[in-house]
C-alpha cells in the first residue's frame, strides 16, 4: 500500500466541480475512473479543496492510496494517458508518508481570480475568465480589500450551502492588481468558505465600478448577512493555484 | 462610403483559417456575414496577414468599407453582438484614409509561436500552444535562430502551395526564450512565406531537441529544397500578434 501526492490541472468548464455529483461529470470521478482502469483498485482521492462547478485549478493538491506496485512516475504518465480526452492533468506524483493528508494537512490555499476589463467579448477566455465591461478602478478595489484582510466573520460572503463548522476565518491576503486589460485577485488563507473568495470578488467589482465604497463593503462585511452581499462572481475567473504543506 | 480599420481577436480553432474556403468556415466568411447583418451591404473584409485552418490572432488588422452611416464605436459595438457566438471579437475599430489598405500598406508583421514544454497532456491550451515532451534548450534554440535572420532564400521553409512571387525574403528578429514550462519564439518581419514560421519553429524544436545541430540548420536553409525541411511545427501555438503601419 502505497500513498501518493498528486499535483492536478483541470479545466473546469466541462465539470460539475471537483467532488462527485450524481448529475454530471466530475474532476475527482475522472481520476478514480483512471485510477480503477490501471490498478483494478476502487481507490479514492481527496483534494485540499473541493472547487465548484467551473471553477478551475492549476496545481490542485490531491493523496490516494494504491495496492499495486507501480513507481510515482509510471503513475502519473498512465493516469495522464487515461484521462486525455479529458481537460485534466496530472503534473507531479510522489509517494509520500501514510499520514500525509491532502485536506487535513493542507496549512495555506492560494486562489486566483481573473478579471478581463473590456467591452468586447471573449474569444480564447470563454469560460476561463469573467469579463466586465465598465471601467474597474484597481487601486479602490485593493485599497477596498484590505477591509477583509485578518479574523472576520465571514457570513455575508459564505453560501448557504457552506458546511464548515464556522464562519469565523481569518484571511491571511487579498490583493487586487491590473495588468494590462486584466484585473487579477490574489486570495490566501488557512481555508476558505464555501463562494467566499466570488462572493468578495463580486463586491470588490461593485466597489470597482464605483456602485459602492469601501464603506459599503465593510458594512456588508460587519452585517453577518448573506442577504447584504452586493454580487457572487461567476466561477469562470476563478483558479485553485497552491496548497501549501509543512 | 467610410473605410475602417479593424483589430481583431480569434481563436482558430474552429476556423479553417482566415480566409474564405469551399470547406468549412472562416474568420473572413463570419465577419462579412456579421457585416452584411448590419449594413444590408456586401462589404469585403482585408486583413493584413491569411492565417492558416487553427491558427490564432491577438491582434489582426484588417479593413473595410461601408456605405451605411455608422460611426466606429457603434460598428465595433455590432460586429461583436453580431459575432458572439463564434470566437472572434473586434477589439478597435477607426475610420481611416481611403488609401489605407491593412494588407498593402502594412510594413511589418509579428507572430508568436508557443510551445509547452512538458510530459503532462495540456488542458486548457489544447489547440493553443504546442505540447513537446522532450526537455528543449532554448539557448541552442536562439543561436541557431540567429543564422535565419537576415536576407536569405527560405525554399526551404515554404509551403508548396506558398503565392509569393519570391522565396527571397528578410526575417528581421527570431528570437527563442524561456518562460517557465514554455518556450516562447517571436518572428518579426515585412512579410512571411506561407508556412514559414512553423517551419522554422519545427526546426528549431528539433534543434533544442539535439536532433539537429545548428549546422544542420544553417544546411538546410542553404540547400534552398522543401525536401530538406526537419519538421513543420502543428497551426496550434501560432499567434499573429501586430501589423505595423507607417
Amino acid at each position: 500500500m502505497t500513498r501518493f501526492a498528486l499535483t492536478i490541472e483541470y479545466d473546469g468548464r466541462p465539470f460539475m466541480g471537483w467532488q462527485h455529483q450524481d448529475h454530471g461529470p466530475s474532476v475527482q470521478q475522472a481520476i478514480e475512473d483512471a485510477l480503477h482502469a490501471i490498478t483494478g483498485e476502487n481507490a479514492l482521492v481527496h483534494a485540499a479543496g473541493r472547487t465548484d462547478a467551473g471553477v478551475h485549478a492549476l496545481a490542485m493538491r490531491a493523496h490516494t492510496q494504491i495496492e499495486k506496485d507501480i513507481g510515482a512516475f509510471r503513475l502519473m504518465e498512465a493516469l495522464n494517458a487515461r484521462l486525455r480526452p479529458a481537460p485534466v492533468a496530472v503534473l507531479a506524483c510522489e509517494a509520500v508518508a501514510d499520514d500525509w493528508h491532502a485536506r487535513f494537512s493542507c496549512v495555506a490555499r492560494h486562489y486566483v481570480y481573473r478579471i478581463v476589463n473590456r467591452r468586447a467579448t471573449l474569444t480564447f477566455d470563454k469560460g476561463l475568465k469573467w469579463r466586465v465591461p465598465a471601467e474597474l478602478d484597481a487601486g479602490a478595489m485593493h485599497e477596498a480589500a484590505q477591509l477583509l484582510v485578518g479574523l472576520h466573520d465571514f457570513t455575508t460572503f459564505r453560501s448557504a450551502h457552506c458546511q464548515s463548522a464556522s464562519p469565523v476565518k481569518t484571511l491571511d491576503r487579498l490583493d487586487v492588481m491590473r495588468e494590462g486589460d486584466e484585473v487579477v485577485i490574489h486570495a490566501s488563507a488557512r481555508s476558505f468558505l464555501h463562494h467566499q473568495v466570488r462572493s468578495m470578488v463580486g463586491c470588490l467589482a461593485m466597489v470597482g465600478r464605483r456602485q459602492w465604497s469601501a464603506n459599503d463593503l465593510a458594512e456588508a462585511l460587519a452585517a453577518k448577512d448573506r442577504a447584504r452581499l452586493g454580487l457572487n462572481a461567476p466561477p469562470d475567473g476563478l483558479y485553485f493555484v497552491r496548497a501549501d504543506y509543512p
